[in-house]
């Protein structure tokens, strides 16, 4: 109660003092460093709206016991405590006045069984109920975890400020599995990661339980999200042995009140490396006898653990074809393994192989499609979003929709590892629902890929979506304040993978920030335009995979002489002085074969495929005329351009925003958009300058004079840029 | 004044409604994560001490203008603001009522300066006068800096509820060069770092300035610390290119306002690896003017810029000896790049060779002691306080007191390299104490550590005091809470060496938590007793350099395989079925002869030597019998045993500190009391353990029968333990 009057007052005074503040930022600075996420709960501004929650929600009836519903108390006291900035009294009894009732729908006394039969009999898995009945608002399900669910949904409704009258929330998940991927290294690097050091400080535990923990598992559960890899895919073995077994139990006792299930990645190579034996052959009994035992192990320690997560035979990893054995015996070693405890292996299909000469974009599709129905039914797939590697833009993977015997897993990346890491502004649920409401056409028009991932399409027993986290030890998690978005809006569509864009950027911000709406539209604005924005300064009509060597920072599309030819930018943009692109079509690569005949023929006709995708699927010469009538050379030159205007763009709608956002969080935004200014331009002047060596043409007049010559440009070198294992030194 | 009060209510409620907190405590564990330090201002809680500042100290004369004002003026609004609980005035004239008055000497009105003439003529370089006269409060200094160090003295007198009245406060540093050193990689990569990721982010400036840099520099600015070296002695040439300069500048921008100087490790091969050349000799007239045209081009970008720390020819590293060249010519040559702007160079001695065959501990004077007089006058020669490296005891280096013609700098350790990491609690000020306490005997006795250190004891010219800095990313700085205090302790040490560790103690702890003596005084008497205790269960009576290699975590006494001779623990102790133990006298290998003749006498004679450096200069037999009446072998065990009571004694007495501290940092300590008395029984068992292989004596009956078996424990492997750089992988 008192710490909502702390947080009404400081507001008050923020408002009415402004100077003073100018003095005081400094000292609350940690406070203001958004390590609060969107839980970050404010008082409800509205005063009617303020009585009108209090009316109806200050008595909660909450009489079962477990873990979760401890947790489900706790986070009441704390949400509602400060949104309603009163105390709230917990009940056993349903009483006559107005009370918020949390009860599973077996408990429910039978009246108000019968008023909501028709709901009840809806909810499913870890659904939830939210109904404002009479004077009574309900929280219901059918199990701990689903009124946790459905709590923290009430919760953000009112953050919201949205009414109580007539509520009726009835949400399902649609898919089963809902898992961060944590590249995070034994050791506290972070593949990829951006944000500071990995949050698992391993040395500590079992021992010292970091607070974060549980702020993490709180998180989480509050878009829905149910597990989480710790570890690498690029694996250490280690964590299989006692030592760390017994560390991840202490993990997986904070995570569980908030129904979050443990996973770890399995280093295919394990039984030699820690298990001393001479082999790793997946159809060797002493091998597929120590899985089992390994598998017993961690399940004696963790009752509830959620099993693999397996990158094999690719990019160096050891795995089944070492052997001359198939994904699907080594994936199917494992699951056997797990299928006594209920635990589940996703199988990475991100697989290319020096040796194979073709199209790189196609290998996971030949290697994986011929083994549709082969797989045992607690194995996975695990897709990324495209055929190559989360570049700032791919269509989406040929392989949904392809393998309607196989659940397949989506794979997003949240972290920033080609999207200018956490120093850029990119809302990543754009990018998601592009790729999820993309049709594959597989069993007709309407065949989204969403439907492939919620399992709907085939009829998938199981079905699942994993985010590789963008989560880090920086004080606000993400490193960039708006990164926090793209793990709230990961979650919320692994939920529900049909959720718009929009609707998640409104709800982020709101619950991040404010309900006023002078900050709401413009800023939602630059979100719902920031990847389109990225896209254009980095990478337009269909480029990819342009970026620099190894640490993936900055632009490179010079580069061409790294070992592996699918590893080289140029193997990508095949700029030359007849033009630029990658010809997957028949005349090319042949990769749109892949595709259902309606998808391959629209991306084969240089005059149906999207602009978008132009040179993902076409070589076309410098003088091709694009639909605004400007020839290639100069649309690609605009294009650039517009994405540095559209930062630019930003920047001005950010500077009037500091009255709607704490003095900390608007500096760091202000400075992190300076930054990607300054990093849109370079990429716009280095790939322009080093493609007009094959067009022989001058800019375009839209576009700006070059800050600097290639020859600097190609000069630039970063060997401490972040987000670099240990194992690609 | 909104802020202070709800500080206040927050304090307040959490008195009042404990339980209602038990629910609220995990929102606001980032708030209660210690990120303030001992900067945490508190209301003042006595009403009568409340009333008495508030008369005399709200109103506030400071009329000068710089930007080191301007940050006076901003901790005071801060720290009054919120120890008063209300608005601080600034006004210009002196008025009639009462008032604190903060000016430079020579701007003070002249009936204030004839009234504190004495006092006034006192203050030299940095130092500061707060005065209570008539009824105003007088901070007054030579510089502005003096004005900052006077308010922060202030703002933590005020903190411990002392009285004004007859307040005089003289305090001028008695060293000029106070500094960390951060052995920060560029990677964020902390070597010997136990708190997390650096916190420069590098890849993030200059664009992007965290908000911790102005938190750092408050929290050292109020200790005195005035200089900072960013990277480790274990060096990158990269620091050293422009890029990185300007990096290095915009962190100068910040801390420039507090007094604080950047420093950089300057590698010493850097003129070939980034300057192109083919030697980096430093008699090579091309090599001398490379390093003044980067000292020129470094001026240019940052012209308060501090100087070079330089690791040359130890452990790796290049250095002059690459060329047949001394550490004179090697650190003459870059002191003479920086004499034109002012500044120094500290080169350190910490140096050995695997070609000297002679006790280590004798290397650094045998190499620097000859070289005494040759160095320019801006050349400090940076010695730890050992002779070995950090260990949890050593004697105090002998070349203290040995080089009357150079400074000589103390290089103390805070991070917890070899006293637990960041998950024990040391507090390291009691063993600087004993350090800088040490009687030289070089001009008799009287001749302190200390007064080498402070340069009374030759008369130096320049003085100062190096702390490796135990900082990082951690919300908290340093990992453990209270490594905060050495952290803090280490900075009033720099400023004056003379102090106590139990004032230190105590000041710390009223600032940090409360100014209850029911906490302060159990508290006070766990720090004060940690040293002795850590040294216990680690390395009682002298012994040393017996922890496990490359991570230097936990015991390795039987480690004797490793390639270089003095890196390996039996080395060290020299255990063999006749006894145990070091002999430096000169019956072994004389390294006492180093010390003044009255000290070597001590050392030498077995029984006038301290027991607690027996084994450090002594090899003895078990049964040899200590003054306790008991044998060495006997005693070792009861040795170990009362380091590991200890620790239990601690987590009781922690244990009923719950009411005294907020909830979170209740939690984090008693956690890590529960992981460092794991590992004190860690200690004692596999030292105890390996020394019966050669003692073959049953265990003394006071020590508890070891957990496990001496196999089990050098069966232990630790792989991904923190704080080693990439440089030792």
């Amino acid at each position: 109660m008192c710490y909502v009057k702390t947080r009404r007052m400081f507001i008050l005074c923020k408002r009415l003092f402004p100077a003073l503040f100018l003095f005081l930022w400094f000292t609350v600075s940690h406070a203001q460093g958004g390590y609060e996420l969107w839980l970050n709960y404010r008082k409800t501004e509205n005063p009617e709206t303020l009585e009108h929650y209090r009316t109806h929600l200050l008595s909660v009836v909450m009489d079962e016991n477990s873990e979760t519903v401890d947790a489900i108390r706790e986070e009441l006291s704390t949400g509602l405590g400060l949104m309603l900035d009163s105390t709230v009294s917990f009940i056993s009894e349903i009483p006559e006045k107005n009370s918020l009732v949390i009860r599973k729908t077996e408990n429910l006394p039978s009246g108000l069984r019968n008023t909501l039969k028709k709901d009840i009999a809806t909810i499913e898995n870890d659904g939830f109920l939210i109904r404002a009945s009479g004077n009574t608002v309900i929280i219901t399900a059918r199990k701990d975890v689903g009124l946790l669910y459905g709590t923290f949904r009430l919760l953000h409704h009112l953050q919201q400020g949205l009414p109580l009258r007539n509520l009726r929330i009835l949400d399902i998940p649609k898919t089963d599995i809902r898992v961060l991927n944590h590249w995070d290294n034994l050791d506290r690097t972070v593949e990829r990661g951006y944000a500071g050091a990995s949050i698992w400080k391993w040395h500590r535990l079992p021992g010292y339980i970091d607070p974060r923990y549980k702020d993490y598992a709180r998180a989480n559960a509050s878009v829905g999200i149910n597990g989480t890899v710790l570890t690498n895919v690029n694996a250490s073995a280690l964590v299989l042995t006692p030592a760390y077994i017994e560390k991840v139990a202490a993990l997986a006792e904070v995570f569980r009140p908030y129904g979050i299930k443990v996973y770890l990645t399995a280093r295919f190579s394990a039984p030699m490396e820690i298990g001393g034996l001479q082999t790793a052959d997946p159809l060797d009994p002493g091998v597929r006898q120590w899985w089992r035992d390994k598998v017993d192990e961690i399940y004696k320690t963790i009752p509830d653990f959620g099993g693999f997560l397996v990158k094999a035979n690719s990019e160096g990893q050891p795995g089944p074809q070492n052997y001359g054995r198939s994904h699907v015996d080594g994936a199917n070693m494992m699951a056997e393994a797990m299928a006594p405890h209920g635990g589940i292996v996703m199988w990475r299909a991100f697989v290319y192989s020096e040796h194979d000469t073709t199209d790189r974009a196609k290998q996971a599709y030949n290697e994986f499609v011929p083994l549709d129905g082969k797989f045992m039914e607690n194995v996975l797939v695990q897709v990324k979003n495209g055929a190559i590697d989360f570049q700032p833009r791919e269509p989406f993977h040929p392989m949904f929709g392809a393998m309607p015997h196989t659940p397949l897993m989506m794979e997003f990346q949240m972290t920033q590892e080609y999207l200018g890491f956490s120093t850029h502004l990119v809302f990543l649920p754009k990018l998601y629902e592009e790729v999820l409401q993309s049709d594959t056409y597989r069993h007709g028009k309407g065949s989204l890929v969403a439907r492939v991932v919620d399992g709907t399409l085939d009829n998938k027993k199981i079905s699942g979506m994993a985010g590789v986290a963008n989560i880090g030890s920086d004080i606000n998690w993400t490193g960039h304040p708006f990164a926090q978005a793209n793990w709230y809006g990961f979650g919320r569509l692994a939920w529900d993978p049909y959720l718009s864009a929009s609707q998640i950027a409104d709800e982020w911000l709101r619950l991040t920030f404010t309900n006023d709406n002078n900050f709401i539209k413009p800023v939602k604005n630059i979100m719902l335009e920031s990847h389109e924005t990225v896209v254009d300064y980095m990478t337009p009509l269909g480029l990819h995979h342009i970026m620099d060597t190894g640490h993936h920072y900055g632009p490179g599309p010079w580069v061409g002489n790294l070992s592996r030819p699918e590893w080289n930018p140029v193997y990508y943009h095949k700029a030359d002085t007849a033009g630029i692109g990658f010809d997957r079509t028949p005349s090319g690569s042949n990769a749109t074969a892949q595709y259902a005949g309606e998808v391959a023929a629209t991306f084969n006709n240089v005059k149906t495929c999207p602009e978008k995708f132009l040179l993902w699927f076409h070589h076309l010469p410098w003088d091709y005329k694009l639909q605004s009538g400007n020839t290639l050379w100069d649309g690609l030159g605009i294009r650039y351009q517009e994405g540095v205007n559209r930062v630019r763009e930003a920047q001005k709608t950010w500077a009037v925003m500091e009255p709607y956002v704490n003095k900390q969080q608007f500096e760091e935004v202000r400075m992190l958009l300076g930054i990607q200014h300054e990093e849109a331009q370079w990429w716009r002047d280095a790939c322009m300058l080093y493609f007009q060596t094959f067009s022989k043409q001058p800019f375009p007049e839209e576009m700006e004079t070059p800050l600097h010559s290639l020859e600097y440009y190609r000069s630039l070198k970063f060997p401490y840029a972040p987000g670099i294992s240990p194992q690609w030194h």
